[in-house]
């Protein structure tokens, strides 16, 4: 079974609101320039939408396909806009890509479920569900637990005893949180991400180690969004916390007793250890990994794949990345990278030999 | 409680189909020298094999157990059976791993739960399930989901709206498949895995994060196997595809609109961003993290935990893995490794120095 | 929605379970100097708690706390307690981490759900399952599987045939444990864990790939813990065996026919590939990654992002972290990593030329 490529047909499901240009252009905060009556039923690539399509163009390196576009408008900045002449209706917004966000969400707002419960759900008498929330199929809802307006549980989900999840919330199939975890205004968690598991945290007593209960909670801002798989780890004394807007991709870990500063955003598969603290606007690229007990400054950028095991005191990017070479290459640089150490010392060496020294002494005053 | 290791009493209750030994050697294409008549009635390790069991050689380093295996008949090339002089039954094949593979797939076949939807199960009145297929318990199909002649859904599994899954599909239990998903004939889903969850895609306007609606689907071909808790995300307005006979191993992360080609495969923990084209044949090695917008080279193999960041042009292995050494060596090492640039540039200066050059303009070049 | 930090009335609802001090004291082995009916409601960072609160030092950097804690009783060594004069009550203990350990495991007993089978979960009619254990909603329990005494398996879990699961095991909601794989007494699985699903085991034959049927289990011996999202994969021929005391953390991968030894402890986001044999009292850091068939030392530590592809013969720590730094400067010495086996060339012909004789020849025995 070879399935096609997204077409016109495959994409007719998606749900899609349509709108007319105008409105679009005034509810993205867009400048408008060209027919306002026109009907946009979807979006595409520049390079592929059609006569009913908005398109954007944010990077320069698609400026090309300006030319031939078929979109029926596209945003795009007023600079970019200067240098186009074109019959075609534009949208000028000085951040294309966020305005192209928002008449995205236009488009295609998410479907909402039938409001209810799901006859196979099981919710706790003591739970309080608002009326216009959704539980899906096979959900399971604790004791006292508070589901806010208009929120979905999805299928499957288990929502532990004594948890709060504000209004507006989107849980995906087969998320769990843990009990006492509290899930603020608009977050969206992703399918099997696992929210208030205990925290690693174990003393050792004669090799042996001994659990120690974890009674702190996980805490999620408004705004926050968690990825498939993702695990967040519950405090073992305090909470661990993910302020507002933060998001967070797929395969992350995060320790107990964390915080995730405002609007950060942490890529897939990144491990954050216990105790640390992300500052705000942070950005952590994907694999990344933060040892534990560690601060990260407001704004600092970690790239992706970067082991990181100590705190970074001031925003700016920091790396730490093996550079990838041919297998042969890459064999005859790590054995001098094993003994890179006493490479320095010949280097030195050679220069106090070139400036007339002995360097015996000096060998033993580095080990 | 300490469990028994697999014996013969543990194992019994694997379901088993026996085979008569000259059956077997036909079904796998292998050439049959002894007994066609004896009963095989499982697999085991050459040193472990008893009376019924069927063993294989692949790796020379076994070799010396042909000498004591008790195994009713073993799988070898026909150049390894050339000098084992043996009164035991042989089957020769060209590549004895893969002979052995088709072996063990005819005296271990997957047993089938019986068919049917579960009475606990919930399937859409607008769903088309195959007659002969089985929906588990808990599991939800969503509306107008096609469901295969043959597949399995397992327990506690979540089908979204207009998924189609092929014919002999098998999903473990709690396997997630977000709306319009498609999973091709005979793709083998292990637990766990949430295929075409949102892609991570925001737009950033003055700090904050505004989430792109992600509109595309994943696209399995057939005969592809993605492992437990494995990841892989739907398309911003393309697809994410991943081509027939494929394998993916547990834990990974595959981002939004990436193609993973035919027949390649991908062990554990790896990373892939977003828009990565992953060549036909590829092996991308455990815990590799690629980054996003790369194209890898068919038949390209990137090396376990290798970070890549550009793209790879021609097939051959690629490394970029940190040579591990006791703590302290590697401290003196990683030390130097910080100042690598300055070492080179006193290298330099020394050359300069031999020479009768003046080393100094040339550092502020570099600068 | 920002909601508070833990205070005493968020902390409300934590089932605590109040002591006499001496009662306590008694239990843990502490030595009580002090008031020994004091009540002891809850645990606390020695800063924050309260009157009727326990709290300790372990870590000697928050010594200065204790001249200011509100606690009821601190824990501590008899060392601390000689230098601080208090008329406060102490327990003395000479491993004060893990006398806390067990006075938060009294204080915090872990609630237990209502025993017996929920209505809406699905047992085999051939299940055996002990009076006092509990099913929860959603739950699947295979045939000839059997439940210990007092064990949980939460809600949506997945338990297949032929699984043997010993008593007082905690499953919380959403685990998946594959057919006849073993989980004995007192193990801990956090949600999302999937146990027992296929070894990534395929044979190629021209270029396509053959599944290997993995006909082997897993068996988690007793006082093993396992991560949310954590894998285990069952053995191809034989089993992959977690022994007992060992800890997994979250998002860990374990492959096919590994052994995990007695109080091994694996941190979160690690990855070990197959039959690996991790020795007893290991302790292997977050994000570490192991190569398939290796050894590692019985205690032997392998520290955090750490690559390993050679076994480790003695105990020790072994690193391989590249070290991070400002990007800039990441980007120089990266460029010298990357021909740094040519500088070691230089350096030699260097060192060749100082005493008067000539590299070339010798460039080429290199290569």
């Amino acid at each position: 079974m070879k399935p096609e490529p997204v077409t016109v047909a495959t994409k007719g499901v998606v749900a899609v609101r349509p709108w007319k240009l105008a409105a679009l252009a005034e509810v993205i905060g867009a400048t408008l320039e060209g027919d306002g009556n026109l009907d946009i039923r979807g979006a595409a690539p520049l390079d592929r939408a059609g006569a009913h399509d908005i398109a954007f163009l944010s990077d320069p390196k698609y400026r090309a396909h300006l030319e031939t576009t078929q979109a029926a408008a596209v945003i795009l900045s007023p600079r970019e806009a200067a240098a186009w002449a074109t019959p075609r209706a534009r949208l000028l917004a000085a951040n294309p890509y966020a305005a192209y966000a928002k008449a995205a969400n236009c488009l295609y707002p998410e479907p909402l479920p039938p409001t209810g419960v799901h006859p196979t759900a099981t919710v706790a008498a003591t739970a309080q569900v608002a009326a216009d929330a959704v539980i899906g199929p096979h959900a399971t809802v604790g004791e006292q637990a508070i589901i806010g307006a208009r929120s979905v549980i999805g299928a499957g989900c288990a929502v532990g005893d004594h948890v709060t999840i504000g209004n507006d919330v989107r849980l995906h199939p087969r998320v769990v949180i843990y009990s006492r975890c509290v899930v603020g205004d608009r977050c969206v968690l992703q399918s099997g991400c696992v929210i208030g598991a205990d925290g690693f945290g174990f003393a050792n007593e004669d090799g042996r180690w001994i659990k120690i209960p974890q009674i702190g909670r996980v805490v999620l801002h408004s705004d926050v969004e968690i990825g498939a798989n993702t695990t967040i780890d519950r405090g073992a004394l305090d909470d661990t916390v993910v302020e507002e807007g933060a998001k967070i991709d797929n395969l992350v870990q995060i320790g107990h007793n964390g915080v995730v500063g405002a609007h950060a955003i942490i890529a897939g598969c990144a491990g954050i250890a216990g105790s640390v603290n992300i500052g705000k606007y942070c950005r952590i690229g994907g694999a990344a990994m933060i040892g534990g007990h560690l601060s990260i400054a407001d704004g600092a950028i970690v790239a992706a794949a970067t082991p990181l095991f100590s705190s970074i005191e001031s925003p700016g990017m920091y790396s730490g990345v093996y550079p990838v070479q041919p297998h042969r290459q890459w064999q005859k640089n790590a054995v001098q990278l094993r003994q890179l150490d006493t490479l320095y010392k010949r280097v030195r060496a050679l220069e106090k030999a070139l400036a007339g020294e002995t360097p015996a002494t000096e060998e033993h005053e580095e080990d």
